[in-house]
C-alpha cells in the first residue's frame, strides 16, 4: 500500500504520539485533522478489538501504515506471538508489520538483570537470521511485508541487537523487498556516519516499508525511550534525511511516533496539530532547498 | 610507552574510577594494590599541580597510560584548550592525549539546548578533520600521541560526532599510527556490527592508543553519562573484546574507567580491589579459551 505523491497527504499519525487515545479516539482524531494514515499499535487494537479496528479504520478510509510491533526474537513465546502479529497485520491490512528485533536473551526492558542473561551478542545477532526463515514464509502466506527496524545502540542490550541499518538491510538481503523492508526511523539512525549511504541502498533495493519521525531529546529523560521528543525540539536535522528517503524512492506514508512524558500528558489534539505544522514545514524546508539545488 | 607483555602488569587505573580520590591518593593507591600504570584526568593533574603530578607519578614508577582529555573542537577556545592539554601529556610522559572530539556547535553536555546550536552534524564531523591538521603537527612537536575515542551513539550531540571506531580510523587515516591512534573503550563500541573488524584494521595500522574497559549497565541510570558500570555488572562479554585487541597487537596498558555514582561513593581501595580481581577473571577467561583452540 503506497501514499499519495502529496507530501501533506502522507503524514501518519502513530498511535503512541496521542497515547491517551483509544483506537476510535485516535481514528476520528485523524480525520478531524485531515490526516489519512495512521500506524497502529497491537496492545491497542487488542483493547478495542482487532476486527472492530479493521472495521473502523477502513470506514474511516484510512490507510494503516504499519503495526507496530512483531519481534522480541529472544523470547521463548517469539514464534507463536510473531504469528499472531502476522494475522494481525494481514486483518488490518497494515503496509508493513514493524519488528523490533528484542535485545540479548533474559534481559527484560526497564528490568534490572537477572541471573538468565546471556552475554553473547554475536550469537543474538544470527538468531535473528534463523527467525527471519521461519517468519518470512509465514508473513508472506497472509501478504505481510515485515520491516525490520534498527533501533539506536542504546537499546542494543534490552530491545534490539539490530542497531544499524546496514545491519537490517544485510539480514533482509536473502528475500524480496517487498517481503522483507526495513524502518527508518530518524531518531535511531541520525548519528549513524553510513545512514546516507544505506538510505540509498535500501532504496534501491526496494526496502524502504516505513519512515517514521521524532527528534532525538538533548539531554535525554531518565528513562531513555522516552527521549522521543516532537520535530525541532531536538538535535536532529530532518530535511536531509527527508530528502535522502525520497531520492530513495519512497513514497509512502511517513509517521510521526513519539514517546515523552510531556506531550503524552498534553491535549492529543494540540499534539497533532503541532505535529501536523511541525512536518509540513520540515517539507517545505525539504523541497526549497531541492528548488535551490 | 608501552606496557609489560604479562597481562596481570598491564591494568591501569583510571583515576575517575575512584573520583574521590586525588593525584597523590590515586597513586598511593595503585602501589598499595600493586597496578603499575595510570590513566590521569587533567582537573585533577591541575588541582595537584602539573610538576607535581609529573614527580609524583615518576617517583612511584608508575607509567602514565593515557591524560584525559582534550578535544570539545566544538567550542570556540577548542585550539588553546587543546594546545595546553598537548603540553600537559608531553610534561606527564603520557602514552596518549585522549580526544573526546565534543558534539554539535552550541550543544553543552547536561544543559538544555539553547538558541545558538548547529544541527549540522555532517559539518561538525567535517570539522575534526580540520582540525586534526591543526592539532597533529602541535602534538608532533611535543611528542604526544594522540587517540581518537568514539562515543557511543547515544552522546552523538553533546559529546561526540565521532560514534565509531570505523569512523576514528578513516579521520586518523592521513596521519602515522604513532602520531594519530584511537582508543577502543568496550563501553563505547561493544554494540558495534563492525567491531572485530575495525579492531584489527586499527592494529594493522599501529593505531591501538589505548583500551579501557568497563561494563555497559542495563538499564541505564538517569544520567546516561553515569552508565558505566565494573566489569560484570552489565552486558558487555569482555573475552572476545580482549582476545581481539591483544591479537590486533596492542600490548599497552588496560584502564579501567567507569563513571558511576554507587562506585565514587563507595571506599575507593574496595573499588580497586574489586575492579583488580574482575580484570583477572576477564584475562583469565580470555587465555582460557585461546589455550582452548
Amino acid at each position: 500500500m503506497t501514499g499519495p505523491a502529496t507530501p501533506g497527504r502522507r503524514l501518519s499519525l502513530n498511535q503512541w504520539t496521542t497515547k491517551s487515545w483509544s483506537v476510535p479516539q485516535a481514528v476520528d482524531g485523524c480525520l478531524r485533522h485531515g490526516i489519512e494514515a495512521i500506524g497502529l499499535w497491537r496492545e491497542e487494537v487488542a483493547a478495542y478489538g482487532l476486527a472492530a479496528t479493521a472495521k473502523r479504520v477502513a470506514d474511516a478510509g484510512l490507510r494503516v501504515s504499519s503495526l507496530c510491533r512483531g519481534g522480541f526474537l529472544n523470547t521463548s513465546s517469539w514464534l507463536d506471538d510473531n504469528r499472531r502479529a502476522i494475522d494481525e497485520a494481514a486483518e488490518l491490512d497494515a503496509a508493513c508489520l514493524i519488528l523490533v528485533v528484542g535485545g540479548l536473551p533474559g534481559v527484560v526492558p526497564g528490568r534490572a538483570l537477572g541471573g538468565g542473561v546471556s552475554r553473547d551478542l554475536a550469537a543474538a545477532r544470527r538468531h535473528l537470521a534463523a527467525a527471519l526463515e521461519v517468519l518470512v514464509p509465514l508473513a508472506a502466506e497472509r501478504g505481510v511485508r515485515l520491516a525490520l527496524e534498527p533501533l539506536h545502540p542504546m537499546y542494543c542490550a534490552d530491545r534490539a541487537v539490530l542497531s544499524t541499518l546496514k545491519q537490517a538491510l544485510d539480514l533482509a538481503a536473502p528475500y524480496p523487498g517487498d517481503r522483507v523492508g526495513v524502518c527508518v526511523d530518524a531518531f535511531h539512525v541520525w548519528w549513524d556516519p553510513e545512514v546516507y549511504a544505506q538510505v540509498a541502498r535500501a532504496g534501491a533495493a526496494g526496502r524502504i516499508a516505513s519512515f517514521q519521525l521524532c527528534d532525538f531529546l538533548v539531554p535525554l529523560p531518565a528513562d531513555v525511550l522516552l527521549g522521543r521528543g516532537m520535530m525541532g525540539d531536538g538535535v536532529i536535522d530532518f530535511p536531509p534525511l527527508y530528502r535522502a528517503v525520497a531520492e530513495a524512492g519512497y513514497a509512502g506514508d511517513i509517521e510521526v511516533e513519539i514517546f515523552n512524558a510531556d506531550i503524552w500528558a498534553a491535549d492529543p489534539d494540540t499534539v497533532v496539530a503541532t505535529m501536523k505544522s511541525r512536518y509540513e514545514a520540515i517539507v517545505a524546508r525539504a523541497e526549497s532547498r531541492d528548488a535551490a539545488r
